[in-house]
């Protein structure tokens, strides 16, 4: 699979006159190495750059990460070569992580005879203190921007990745079920997140990143928002939406719960939010336009006087927004094989904000439902 | 505070006859602007690049991060001004993010007369895309990597900071506490880890990242290692390390704790590394180099016939690894007001690893211990 999505993106290159590139944001070494590199704790002061990537026309690839990535991107990536530069050494401080990098890559570069001429860089991730290392050496390279191809490419998503999403979805909604459960008065959101968080990881078996919504109260119709030390009181809404990321794959998920009884409006405004997803769930099929997808949900909600601040869906993949983008100025057609979240709502001051989202495989004919768990208020 | 350290950076931009300087690493941002950026899921797929300081030799300085940081930017930053771009708008998904963080950046280099001569930049952190938007506009600068440049300068703290690495430091140990609770014959690593993570986050009131290893039995002598599946068994080893961040400074701490009784010769081993610790805290003060303290921990280790494969400790800040850092090749002199940790060990096949850890601020004639928790083994 990691071959096939590599002969893509040869093909690509070939088509633009480009003899190779060099990849580095995370979504693309996930992609077309197999490595997830660790995020939760930011850069790690001791390595020169993110993992790199170098790629030629003819599918010939190397992996060069930091010394500290070696383990887990031996037994992981799947590439032709892997080289690791040194970036700690207690008896030589005056080590540079930077040089080393930079003598591995243009290494790479010239093993894989793309040394010169027309070449993709992700610029918007390649940091300038590598490309200057480079460009001292190899004053014939002509850089082309490429962060933002390869975004297309990836919207069909091939089958390994659509088995990372099935299991991403039951973790997302492993999470609400969890969440559903916690959530009563008294509690903090910031207790409900991390007690979730846990809760996954221990399901997972491993440290997962969780991007989160966990608002409540007034909070809610601010739409978004990481959690807080707000207690949850009776009559009140809780937003939670989960986004975790299992093996490098990200997945979405949204429920609104209530604390106590809910108020009557309270109600009727999640049933239009449920039959406004009802609908874009019916809707998604092959051919479908994202322009129109989000007119048919957005309509839903326009017909009963509301609106939503944002899009009604995105894709998911080793991002967690991506194509297909569900906004009403996307052209974007759906296809089979794209995996995307539904995630209309209604934000009304003084009663609530109200969002929920399905995470969907599109099918040969319609949509498969990926997440599982309760949109009860 | 924040205004002292930027007339220290303007010195230095002086000396090195740069008119001004672009800082875009996220502890520099921390450290200059205030601004602590989230990082526990990764870069932002909406955004253009980290938020980024514009300052110049005068030491006026302006921030610049995207819609989605602006709240956070506003509530926090303490800088002249702060500037915003757009990365997001439904309506219109032509929106160049990268154009309007350029075009934002432009405008921040002219206002700050910044904009031809000598300019520093942190290119380790900078990505070659607004390189090259900066450099299609303006040929006249002359750019330097000062990448390494701040964390020499960094390594005193000030007198804000010392607080905050008191505050991170009771956060680490109260995680410490918190997992000499949970750890117990059956449970796994990463339930511990969770679950330790869950307690440090509802005790700071929000998300908190935390790198940690935690490792035990035949895992303990690999040294590190993010928590497995794998469940303790009585008679084994654990190690705990803890490394939260909280308000953009990062704390340290690691004990080794036995499930069950421990055996003579890891009792034995663990009062080694108790002794050598105590011999380090007992010698940090002001004027002790670096390599001096490494050596007076160390031997103490040898002496029994064994080393550890690491630094003897490292200073902490905005990032968990900078200076002073105590290595056997490190110059480096103790000053009253840096912050480091002291973390010797043994790692013996067979028998389990042993590593013990304090956090101390040096002070006029010695050192003040910042971290608390049982180092029982």
């Amino acid at each position: 699979m990691l071959t096939d999505r590599r002969l893509r993106i040869c093909d690509f290159l070939s088509r633009m006159n480009m003899s190779g590139a060099i990849f580095c944001s995370l979504g693309s070494i996930r992609y077309l190495s197999g490595y997830v590199a660790p995020i939760e704790t930011g850069p790690n002061p001791f390595e020169a750059g993110p993992p790199i990537l170098v790629l030629n026309r003819d599918g010939e690839s190397e992996l060069i990460v930091s010394e500290f990535e070696e383990q887990a991107a031996r037994s992981r990536g799947k590439v032709d070569n892997i080289s690791v530069y040194s970036c700690y050494n207690i008896y030589d401080t005056s080590m540079r992580a930077v040089s080393n990098l930079i003598g591995l890559l243009l290494d790479s570069m010239k093993r894989l005879r793309i040394d010169s001429g027309s070449l993709g860089v992700e610029a918007e991730y390649f940091p300038a203190a590598l490309l200057w290392g480079i460009q001292e050496k190899l004053r014939d390279v002509n850089w082309r921007d490429i962060s933002r191809s390869l975004e297309s490419m990836r919207a069909v998503k091939d089958e390994d990745e659509v088995e990372l999403l099935r299991r991403v979805s039951e973790i997302a909604s492993w999470g609400q079920i969890v969440s559903r459960q916690l959530i009563h008065e008294g509690v903090s959101e910031i207790e409900v997140y991390s007690l979730v968080k846990a809760k996954i990881e221990e399901k997972v078996g491993a440290r997962t990143p969780l991007l989160a919504d966990m608002i409540s109260g007034e909070r809610t119709w601010e739409v978004s928002g990481h959690p807080s030390t707000r207690r949850l009181r009776r009559g009140e809404l809780v937003i939670c939406d989960l986004v975790p990321c299992v093996d490098g794959y990200w997945g979405d998920s949204c429920t609104t719960i209530s604390v106590g009884e809910p108020s009557e409006e309270q109600k009727r405004l999640h049933e239009i939010v449920i039959s406004a997803l009802k609908k874009g769930i019916e809707n998604v099929r092959p051919g479908i336009s994202a322009m129109k997808l989000d007119e048919v949900v957005r309509s839903e909600i326009k017909r009963h006087g509301y609106d939503y601040p944002h899009h009604t869906g995105h894709g998911l993949g080793v991002t967690y927004h991506e194509e297909p983008k569900i906004y009403p100025s996307s052209n974007t057609q759906l296809k089979p094989g794209m995996v995307l979240a539904l995630e209309p709502g209604i934000y009304i001051k003084n009663v609530g904000g109200i969002r929920l989202e399905e995470v969907l495989l599109v099918t040969e004919d319609g949509a498969e439902v990926l997440t599982k768990y309760s949109k009860e208020l």
